[in-house]
């Protein structure tokens, strides 16, 4: 203590709490927003006392088309912008505000996803579905972002592997679940909007799920990284890019399943390999494992597309139906097909059902509400998965 | 070709390029920003035809206080505002729009980073010292988010770690860097803000940094992990954490070392260990590496905090100068102090100095321009690593 007093008098050491700080201190700011109350409602704030109009997007909202519908804020004599919302169901969501209609993200909230080029604000509703979302006081696994090279496609690409609780300290093997994403994703979005860590870490702790190494590749073949994560630099994403249907990563799909097999204790064969994905994803997954005929026991398509673009040319959608013969002939574990009843890929479905129907190729077929969203896709992960590798 | 054609007039295939899609469409708008020009001017551009005052804030402005300075940008008639820069040095930039006072990102750019409770947008200047903060064609590492269990605090905890290119193939045994982050941060900081995969990557690549992994832990001894990253869910993170300087993290700081060891093919020894941190973090690795004086031969203060608190009553504080003179008999390779002209701290860095020189304490000191800012940080990352482990 004696030290202490001569240190102070000899340096003046205070250092103010709010100074002792990393560069950046404004922004937060002193507006609780969102506010998720005990009965579930929840209220958005946004300080904004010049604004003519605020609006609350909404992921939880009606849908028009592909964007969430809006509602109207109102504001309050300090020039704040409220908004509740009735009693919500435990889920995950996303929103944004429309500030005189610029698109504006919640300065309240640090938590943010990205999807494809726009930023949204997140927050969960716990006590139900919203609980496989969050993180758990249960053991977590590892995520890691790895490079592999690709001999098919000549490249250098990044990959996103999740370990689950032990990896690193045991010596026991893993099956294997290969997760695509959708159209206009990349490698980072099962892991941030899908919430894959989460997921599996709470499945696994509940005895749901078993241990299992869960790989999200990059599904657009002429794509290295995210945005922002490779040698392109930082870049706006699109939706639309070249390559991602043309039968590419079908056919060079086995790279990435050697790497992984070369690169982790992972049992490898056919009955610890599960390949899911969404959308575009989707497509991906039932091209591949019809393609690949004797290398999945399990297949997830979450609102797949289903029929190869009329330009695709690629020798992999040539034999579509001859390779799901073989497929169905080799024989597999689960076949698991989900769609929303308002999804736009809904009818593709309904067609691709018939055609297994008429090949006499079994698959259980799971119908929810809602459409071609990511709540969807959640959800649709926290039943599959359980399903798996058992 | 006949089987596709026949597919496609049973089940209009066609999938309409706008609609195989993730969720999300909206938001990435037409219009370009930043737009970075060949003359390394920028332009930044924001479609806000209602507001009254738009200002850009920019890290690279004048700062005032702990804020950056803004510039007013101006409308055109489309209602877009609008301001270019001067031409600017390579460099990794941050910045937000003030909309009516209304803190506001890029609707432009998904290229956005967390520093404490606010999110900016950021971008790079390539052709110099922002090359170092770019992803390169040069071989990647790993970048793994871990849980380890601190003993001494009894706490599940998440952690940051770069393995260099080349680790899960090889057998070689690697030096370690420990890397702390400042007061309001977290275990993603570094890696986020502070650019350390690339940074990391670029100089092993050019040969200037040897291999070596880096460990981010978080230092805030009440926190598990980043917020929406432990069990206490998503919540808005603060500036002031208690038990960041009360000496536990000083205390604990060998159950880290030792998860390290355990986990990692790395070398178990004071010349191949190096911690070094920002802030808070400069003055966690200088107590740290007093506190266990024969633990580190590499030592870098950036920007440090160095005395501790009045209130502080930990055991670890009581013994600075003795530790110190401890320290400087064990011996090491490099004590390295940097700081900005006008950094608030700078008036202790001078006072520390000071001590070490009646202690006959060796140290490099190195004073560069500006302030407390991530700039200086992940330029002296650039500086200091290449000096570890040689």
């Amino acid at each position: 203590m004696i030290m202490k007093k001569i240190l102070t008098a000899l340096f003046i050491i205070a250092i103010p709490p709010q100074l002792t700080a990393q560069q950046a201190l404004g922004g937060g700011g002193q507006v609780v927003s969102p506010e998720i109350h005990d009965d579930k409602t929840v209220t958005f704030r946004l300080p904004a006392p010049e604004a003519g109009e605020v609006l609350l997007s909404g992921d939880w909202m009606p849908w028009e088309g592909f964007s969430p519908g809006t509602a109207a804020m109102k504001k309050d004599d300090d020039g704040v912008w409220t908004y509740t919302t009735s009693v919500m169901e435990s889920d995950l969501y996303t929103y944004f505000f429309l500030v005189d209609s610029l698109r504006v993200n919640d300065p309240g909230n640090v938590h943010v996803v990205r999807d494809v080029a726009s930023i949204f604000n997140m927050f969960i509703v716990e006590g139900g579905q919203g609980d496989f979302y969050k993180v758990q006081d249960v053991p977590h696994g590892t995520v890691a972002k790895r490079w592999y090279h690709s001999p098919g496609l000549d490249k250098e690409r990044r990959i996103t592997i999740y370990t689950p609780p032990g990896y690193e300290n045991g010596s026991e093997q893993y099956p294997v679940l290969y997760l695509l994403h959708g159209m206009g994703g990349d490698e980072e979005a099962w892991i941030s909007l899908g919430r894959t860590a989460q997921i599996m870490d709470n499945l696994i702790a509940q005895g749901k799920a078993r241990p299992m190494i869960v790989v999200m590749p990059n599904g657009n073949v002429s794509q290295q990284a995210a945005p922002g994560e490779s040698t392109r630099g930082l870049f706006q994403p699109t939706m639309q890019l070249s390559n991602t249907m043309d039968g590419m990563k079908e056919e060079t799909f086995p790279d990435i399943i050697r790497f992984v097999e070369d690169n982790y204790r992972v049992k490898s064969n056919k009955e610890d390999r599960a390949i899911a994905g969404l959308s575009m994803g989707g497509f991906h997954s039932l091209h591949i494992s019809r393609y690949h005929p004797d290398t999945f026991d399990y297949v997830g398509l979450f609102s797949p597309a289903v029929f190869p673009n009329e330009n695709a040319t690629s020798a992999v959608y040539e034999q579509f139906d001859g390779t799901l013969k073989r497929q169905n002939e080799n024989g597999f574990e689960l076949y698991w097909i989900a769609i929303g009843e308002t999804d736009f890929l809904y009818n593709q479905v309904v067609n691709y059902r018939q055609k297994l129907d008429e090949l006499g190729m079994p698959y259980e077929y799971v119908e929810t509400a809602g459409g071609h969203t990511w709540k969807n896709w959640r959800e649709y992960m926290t039943v599959f998965v359980p399903r798996l590798f058992k």
